[in-house]
């Protein structure tokens, strides 16, 4: 079991801080990867001891740490960091990807009336909110964006430049979104709207589908610029060619489901394994009502919830 | 990124089957691990074609399979099955482990009015289900325990032995529950009722905590067994022992967040960071409403859902 993380530059001052998020069996070493003197060996079962060097002020030697585990607050693989959380109301899911190391993080989806939840997450785990996402403009829920900009200033917004929609960042096919050590991949998979967005973590073999492809189903395409063709094309292009293993994170799911797989879609999907007339013609043949929020959501979507906010929270 | 999975002995005419699961790059040797003959390569990307030697009847040819990757419909990692599923009314959460190799699958904390959905799953994904398994007698919901034994008669129920419900076997401190090459170790962790059980999944770093440790909080204590010390002493010495790096998968969460980890609740728990005397002192003063299915559920749970079944569906 035992493995070591990759090597990494810190200055001496920050070791201290960053010793306390590790667990034991840490050895700090200086000089290069091909030459490492031991400095000094630290056990956080032991405590924390503090490396009197690396506190002094403007000090600039360079140590390496070298670990056996590193957990942070990290994801089952140790350099990441994943949460996925659910708004009860619209079932709408909101994801937070981070990277421990560096502490950048990006939220995809938040949802205005979650807003406080997400930011306390972030805020908890010391992370620093580098971009807040959206997938798609909304149709059932207001993003949380807007409000999250008001508190985050440094925090940028991103949509899709297809959908025409105000965002700090228009994203465009192929784009990367670079946070710390990982990006996402922008894949344009239009149908239930003109701008709806998938994020592929190759890094992570996750993909984060917004409403192209929810599990077993997919997103209405009877309103906004919905496209039963483009859909299919948009999933089975762009979505279905990833590899098979690939988990899949939709926007929503009404039967408290969380996940699924590229291979389970492509096998199981009642709709997406059907031919592309058969998928039309059962969209066309939905009937769904008129989505609730749609008349308060979209407009403020469109400015990525940066104005009227307190009408969009009525 | 190239990796190679651990070498496991097939009979020849498995391996076709197996093969239409795994991705490209497929490499099938026959012998024993220091010395291997290549027999032939196959692609998923050229088809599945077949072995007509491991085809034949009553070939007892070993072979072994190398794999870059795995993908079935498997997690992350490619070599496990991990599935999170919600229940919206007592916002519980429900786990399906599963090793994608032999099929063998458990299920943790089902909800009875979920059965049919659960079971769509695991029949989905070709899984076999050995185990449904409690955390521990749920006082506000009915554990669908029962219902899957009537659809899936192999299936063995699993409670702890200190709860003093029925079930096919029950559990102790220091069990293990073995499902293909996977195995979880059972602790005990009253407090919450006596017999209040986490399960470590120690080869994927995470554990089930039912009602002991919630995200940010913990299980009530005020009925049943409840009793604030022995929870306390639960958390600290069978949960926050773990790696810190650990995530916990409660039996609930009301705020729409689906896990933690060991670090976090060790650093901000607002209960369980307290000392033990103010944590009984917080408990006490919770003032919590008498849970709505209490009368319902636990008559119903203590047999593990396998009686009054009509009587607990009203």
């Amino acid at each position: 079991m035992a493995y070591f993380m990759q090597m990494r530059p810190f200055l001496c001052r920050t070791v201290t801080k960053y010793v306390g998020t590790l667990r034991c069996e840490i050895r700090l070493f200086s000089g290069t990867l091909s030459k490492l003197d031991p400095v000094f060996s630290l056990s956080t079962k032991k405590g924390y001891p503090s490396c009197k060097g690396c506190l002094e002020k403007n000090c600039k030697q360079n140590l390496k740490i070298k670990t056996r585990k590193m957990s942070a607050l990290a994801g089952r693989d140790n350099d990441y960091i994943f949460r996925q959380l659910l708004e009860y109301t619209s079932f709408t899911y909101t994801y937070i990807l981070a990277d421990p190391e560096s502490k950048e993080a990006i939220l995809i989806d938040p949802v205005i009336e979650m807003v406080n939840r997400d930011i306390k997450i972030i805020e908890d785990m010391g992370l620093n909110l580098k971009y807040a996402i959206n997938t798609h403009v909304h149709a059932d829920h207001v993003t949380g964006t807007g409000e999250i900009k008001k508190k985050i200033p440094s925090c940028k917004s991103m949509i899709s430049k297809y959908s025409n929609a105000k965002a700090d960042v228009q994203l465009s096919e192929g784009d990367k979104i670079k946070f710390g050590k990982f990006e996402l991949e922008v894949r344009s998979t239009p149908g239930h709207t003109d701008g709806c967005l998938t994020y592929v973590w190759h890094q992570k073999n996750m993909a984060f589908t917004g409403d192209a492809i929810l599990i077993r189903g997919c997103g209405r395409t009877d309103f906004q610029q919905g496209n039963s063709g483009r859909l299919y094309d948009s999933v089975h292009n762009q979505i279905f060619s990833l590899p098979p293993n690939f988990t899949l994170y939709p926007a929503h799911d009404y039967t408290g489901q969380t996940s699924t797989t590229v291979e389970e879609e492509k096998k199981l999907n009642p709709r997406l394994t059907k031919t592309k007339e058969e998928f039309i013609k059962i969209m066309k043949e939905l009937n769904l009502p008129y989505p609730k929020q749609i008349d308060r959501a979209v407009p403020a979507n469109m400015v990525c919830g940066m104005f009227e906010l307190q009408d969009a929270k009525k």
